[in-house]
């Protein structure tokens, strides 16, 4: 069976058996969605969030890119910012979750970047990751390099997320969550970065890892700033 | 329950329950993925590809940005560049999907500006679909441009797909199919754009409605340019 | 005679002997201009437009640059975008013709790039042959690789040309037509991109050998949309 | 009959009528070209730089655009400065001339940008003619404001000019002479800035009236710097 | 006196009295300079840094721009980003400074842009300062925004000097210091932002209220990432 | 004694010891600022202007870079565009000076790039000095470049300055006038460059050697432009 034949199949199984076993949630779907959460990940073909989370469709707006990266907001905005903005305030969406995965393969080119030769657009992209490359540089392992490279990137994304106006409006406000998450393919856990503990602990261990809550009272509300 | 905590007992429950029932798949991913297509999708939560497809993980390479767009390939190039050239040139993709959809947000904001106020990161990156509004404007309904809107993107899309110089290599060289769908939430079905008919028709009723097969032969192969 | 006093003696001879010729036509251009067709061709001193259509003035809306290249539209826009917008909303142009020509030297640069060291602009510019090159360097001849790459690019050019929304907009309503033609200088030749035969013709065999005139109804034209 | 016919008609013309004529010229052009100078021009239907100066194939290396723009050298470089680069570097011309006109619809939409209206990259690509509008507002006319920007606009290109690394290079070294001109299309006549008077002669009227020689010499023929 | 003149004077009094003064100091730095910090303040002619932190030549490595602005890395980087790179991994700088100020008219026309009209420049420039504008209106105070927003902006920069591999790379190593100051032009009291009391905190009232020190262990020493 | 410390006891000296001896323009400046001069310098630690002209607060607007580099006006607009069109239309400041000086390491890093290896952001920053490099190297000195770099950079940046449009205006007005400088940490001189002489000359020895007062009368006073 070719490729796409198998897909067509696919798409003519999910008409004919998935959906009319839920019909009721289908339906109320074909007028509007109300997600919880926005979730940036990897374009991996291994990754579907949907299937991690084994979340219902309507319940997780999902960007995906190679190497699930969130440039920072600046005036050459694209795709992944603007989904943002749309999340945040078109459908109110609170929590964020930025997920990376372990062997990835934009995470490796960045470490062996003669892999990327011939693709300007990738190199380019991932230009976007220099932050966390240069982090590990400069302090990581000189073995298993990947895998900081890994964590380091959720870190510096969700970094990176905070300086979009949207999600800073609210992260002030207290109502917004951050989640850094990495999924490992080997053992198919997902581990979170604990803010209290400042490293990745897995999910479920703890209530829930916020990156990031309330970051402070801002000078309004203080009263005490003078001129 | 809050939305967070749904999602956290999402992914245990496939950690406990989902893998292990097919834990020889999950064994072989970790080693690697061979996507069989790179799938371009909306970020909206109600259309992941994995699901539509009935997609196995590994199968699909996926991007997804609100409206399903592709900006045509050149010096700013952001993610769904990076994307494309990646599936392309490092995992050998050969079937790229543009995966459109009914009651699209992104779709109705171009058709409604005003309801894009304050989100201007939106409405640049929906710049990218100017040319179909463009067409739509032109030449399309009084009524039900939205439909019209829907459609003409995902041809847009293709278009600027087109551009890429990964995919216009293998579109000479005969090697790559392009697919331009539109998901009905409404009805469940998937219509593809058949190029003999120039117009969108129910998946499955013909054997692969190919938006782009191989263009034409190149100069090279005629032995009859003059200098 | 010092280059530019050659250049200033026919400045003084087409006021003092040309215009005075066809002193109807110059009087009737001070007034305004309706030219029937935007012609890109490349700044190359060899291939001016007016020259090898025998064009009136008041004829030809004209756009060159090195390689006549058509950048893919987009939020980076520059002249050739400035001048397919002014000329089709503007000026009403229905017809553009992209016109490459043999022994370019832009062409040569792409083949050769070591010949552009000490240009950067010039090798920035010409990445929007990028995908001429590519189909080329893939499926094209091993000998003769300019022949085959002059063509190409006409053709990704147009391709570009597609992505322009007043242009697009244009191709679907049906009032417009793109043509590709390469002009030999050893031959005085000019042939033309015939998109039934999938090749290039010499330009009068046939009757107008467009490359696109109407790609499809349109959505709203068929009713046939579900949601 | 229709346009592109008449074009075709021409084309045919120039092949059989024109080129037999000077035979030898255009046989000696196949092999390369060797123009004397860049000529910068608008796109309007009615300034052929090679008609107006009556140049033979082989003599101008001509760029075109609407509104005759140079935009000044910087990262997001475009056409004209790939074709200021080419010029210069890989042709070895020395005189550039910038060469605005009369009734120019470019320069009429800078001061009623209401007539350009749905024309975005229009009014992007003239912002670089932002720089005559504000003279010309701070210190123009009441009336015939036209008349001023069109002067001015040519003016500020040859300022831009000068911000080109290998423009400046030779302007510094004392070989390359700019030219500003402006062409008259109801009196057919061509005017020249005249750096010494500070304004437009009539051309012819004294040799050359050059607007850039020789700038200044610089610091390491003077030997006189102190650290 | 002209004020240019003022200037001059100003000049000559610098080489007569103030260099002789401290000839010893001059002399030392005429070979070189080893700053102890790099300084980002507004362009203000009212808050120089060095005046404020009665410096001396040699000492602040000095970046000066309206507003104080730190725009997040990225593709289209400009001084501020140079200015940064060039500090910390040219000059060995590992303390950095951003100052903003009260009664600053870069952040008036943030809350005011109608003061701005006709400043398409300023107001790009400002959008940096977006992310502080949106968390002032969504949570600020109604009365005295300028004073919350002051405040904010210097935060919003902080995060924004995060992005910047450089300084990512040292927070990470423990071996850099960001501190976020703003001064009174009132009392001449400069408060810096406490990271431990969440908020601004008159300087000198601690020992070094630093913003960011070490951010936390990353994965390479903890040994305990799995894959 | 820490850096930092250092920096802070100057922070209370200034509070304490140098605001009490002029409380009064203090209290005046806390109200407004209206400098007499734009001063655009480099970040160099050593080269304060308020310290070189011995300024006062208040008197001096300051933008410093790395180079004292002013990129010319354009769409991608940064924060020295920002301040010049700030301080020309929002605080009507008539005088510009751009000050280069001896030993700069900016410009020792455009002579010897491997200097600047590992720092691309600074690299791409001083591209806007290729074009004094390009003139110095086709006709400077095979000795002491540097020196010659350093003035023919500050004479780049002024023609950039004319770039923009706030200045052009007011060049073209015959109210603004600019100032090139370089200031020499060896012998503490300032020179500045004269138009006339077409050289830098010791500041001082004539009255103010302006590089630009007024350029020319503009179309509209002479009377004599004609369609
Ligand atoms: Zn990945
Ligand atoms: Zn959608
Ligand atoms: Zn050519
Ligand atoms: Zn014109
Ligand atoms: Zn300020
Ligand atoms: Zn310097």
């Amino acid at each position: 069976m070719f490729p796409m034949e198998r897909i067509l199949h696919g798409v003519m199984r999910f008409r004919m058996e998935v959906v009319p076993r839920r019909l009721g949630l289908y339906r109320e779907l074909a007028n509007g969605q109300r997600p919880q959460a926005l979730f940036i990940a990897c374009a991996d073909s291994r990754v579907a969030p949907e299937l991690i989370t084994q979340a219902d469709p309507g319940e997780l707006f999902t960007c995906r890119n190679a190497g699930n990266i969130v440039p920072p907001y600046g005036q050459a905005t694209g795709g992944v910012s603007a989904a943002i903005e749309y999340a945040v305030m078109a459908l109110g969406v609170r929590d964020i979750v930025v997920c990376g995965h372990s062997d990835c393969g934009a995470m490796k080119g960045i470490l062996h970047p003669e892999a990327l030769a011939g693709m300007p657009t990738v190199r380019t992209w991932l230009n976007h990751a220099e932050v966390a490359r240069r982090v590990v540089e400069a302090n990581g392992p000189t073995v298993d390099k990947l895998q900081a490279l890994v964590e380091e990137n959720v870190l510096a994304q969700l970094d990176h997320l905070r300086t979009h106006p949207s999600v800073a409006a609210h992260l002030a406000a207290g109502d917004m969550t951050l989640h850094g998450w990495v999924y490992s393919l080997a053992t198919s856990e997902v581990r979170a970065f604990d803010a209290e503990q400042h490293r990745f602990v897995p999910l479920g261990s703890t209530a829930v890892p916020a990156v990031s809550a309330r970051r402070r009272p801002i000078a309004a509300r203080r009263g005490d700033v003078r001129g």
